[in-house]
């Protein structure tokens, strides 16, 4: 699609003034919804999107880099005419940086740590480990696991990618095809969890996943809750059998109190903040800049969204 | 110096095997230190090292990267006919990767999450932030600051360094001398403390220099104790007018039990063990087969000690 004129843009629900800007300075010109669009810049969840769009709409930007809710709500499916994208990839830096604390925490024992209260390094040294020379599996190598590889490979860690197709991912030491998924269990060192959440990905990491694994494995879930068995880590935890986990995500989310994870001394949760409000806002007018301008030349858009693959 | 044969060196006093075969893989013959070596590679501190030297020994490597003992009890000085090198450089990445590990910890407020028992992501949005287009200033670009710089590099985050000198150090994105040190206390977001330990950097960080921080800073000491004035520390960590510390170095050390350290929960301590012996011993191992390999070459040492410097 191109254009004769400069495309018009809707932004909402709340047309934040920083992404109104964005739809100006690629070249789009803001309007309103009822102003029959050509695009809209949505700015929250599903829960408040309109029954009907109107029929002028050809272009939808979500502020989501996982769109399951969208998906299965049927959203998009009730909107076949129209081209959707997400945020897949705006916010990929952020969550490998996230994903690599908490695999350096887990690593270098923070936990343990943070609790003494007495100078004891001894105590510490037989759990205490490097990155250094450590292999890294890296289970979904998309956006946020194609950012994490270089971030490894300056503290000297070597990146081994999981992905559908099994295509040498840069950077990565080797690439598996998911058929292959079983070899790198007990290989790697440690794993960050970066696929998307789809029916194939359900459970990818389950008790026989995990007793594979290295006892000194550091298991980090950035991705989505679903896409590890939780009672299967917990066991796992628990007896040791793994040194233990990092997650961003869990299943259920958010994770109710008295749940074993807020206990166990060997995982540290963090509540889905990878990407606080603070950090998320510039990186999605950045990506709002870059597809307003694509959609006004008529190019490909950044992260159309696929519906049969899930993602 | 140069040798007509093999340089003879002893490894001592715990002749720990992987050292002795850095010796034959460096071009040395291994020998003990009752036989008139060239060369002695020591594996202790200094309440161990011999009253008196063979006089046939002509170079001293010690293991540890700080070397202040042995400079003020006065066994370098005792001993001029020796050329003396210590392991400085040699742990430069270990110790890099925890400032990075703590700095990231901090940044992302890891010590109040591991606090957490109820899933409230809001709760950290104030604090929550990122190293993504942060400037970190790196206080001594010697070993560990300059192993730092790429790291950070690979996070999007951007260093000022500050040296005596001033002279540029490479992937910085500016250097200062010392005698401009004022200058980044209000300019960088977190601080990285890595300079040697000397009569001129003893309390570099006392109490004006923590108040013309930003209030969002994070202060990393992996160097030595004495470079930041612990109390003017609790004063700052207590009354909030920075974010917080990352300690694996303190004075006193080791902190005595009951020290506000160890209760402040913006405070991280790691008991001096950026390096622990399964990082440090293979480390120790390639900077011996670098220097023994030029001691029998004639070459120049790797971190030969300057005891007019200190280090």
């Amino acid at each position: 699609m191109t254009f004769e004129r400069s495309p018009r843009i809707a932004v909402g629900p709340a047309p934040d003034e920083r992404l109104v800007r964005a739809v100006t300075n690629g070249g789009g010109v803001p309007c309103d919804l009822g102003d029959a669009p050509d695009a809209l810049i949505w700015t929250d969840g599903p829960d408040s999107f309109p029954d009907s769009l109107p029929l002028s709409v050809r272009w939808v930007q979500l502020p989501a880099a996982g769109v399951e809710r969208w998906l299965s709500e049927g959203i998009i499916r009730a909107n076949p005419q129209v081209t959707w994208t997400s945020a897949a990839g705006a916010y990929s830096a952020a969550v490998a940086e996230h994903a690599l604390m908490l695999l350096l925490a887990g690593v270098r024992s923070l936990p343990a740590h943070l609790a003494a209260t007495s100078w004891t390094p001894e105590a510490f040294y037989p759990t205490l480990g490097t990155l250094r020379g450590s292999t890294v599996g890296i289970i979904g190598a998309g956006g946020i696991g194609r950012a994490l590889i270089p971030m490894l490979a300056a503290l000297g860690a070597h990146a081994l990618a999981v992905t559908r197709s099994g295509r040498p991912v840069p950077g990565a030491v080797e690439t598996y095809p998911v058929e292959r998924i079983d070899e790198i269990w007990p290989l790697a060192d440690h794993f960050v969890v970066a696929a998307p959440s789809t029916t194939e990905t359900e459970q990818l990491v389950g008790a026989a996943e995990l007793a594979a694994m290295k006892p000194t494995a550091w298991v980090i879930n950035v991705a989505r809750g679903r896409l590890v068995d939780t009672d299967a880590l917990v066991d796992a935890l628990s007896q040791g059998s793994i040194a233990g986990a990092g997650l961003d995500v869990t299943d259920p989310e958010p994770l109710p109190d008295g749940h074993p994870l807020w206990s166990l001394p060997n995982a540290m949760i963090t509540p889905h903040d990878s990407n606080p409000p603070a950090v998320r806002l510039p990186a999605y007018v950045d990506h709002v800049v870059e597809n307003v301008t694509r959609f006004a030349s008529g190019l490909d858009l950044v992260a159309a969204i696929d519906p049969s693959a899930g993602y």
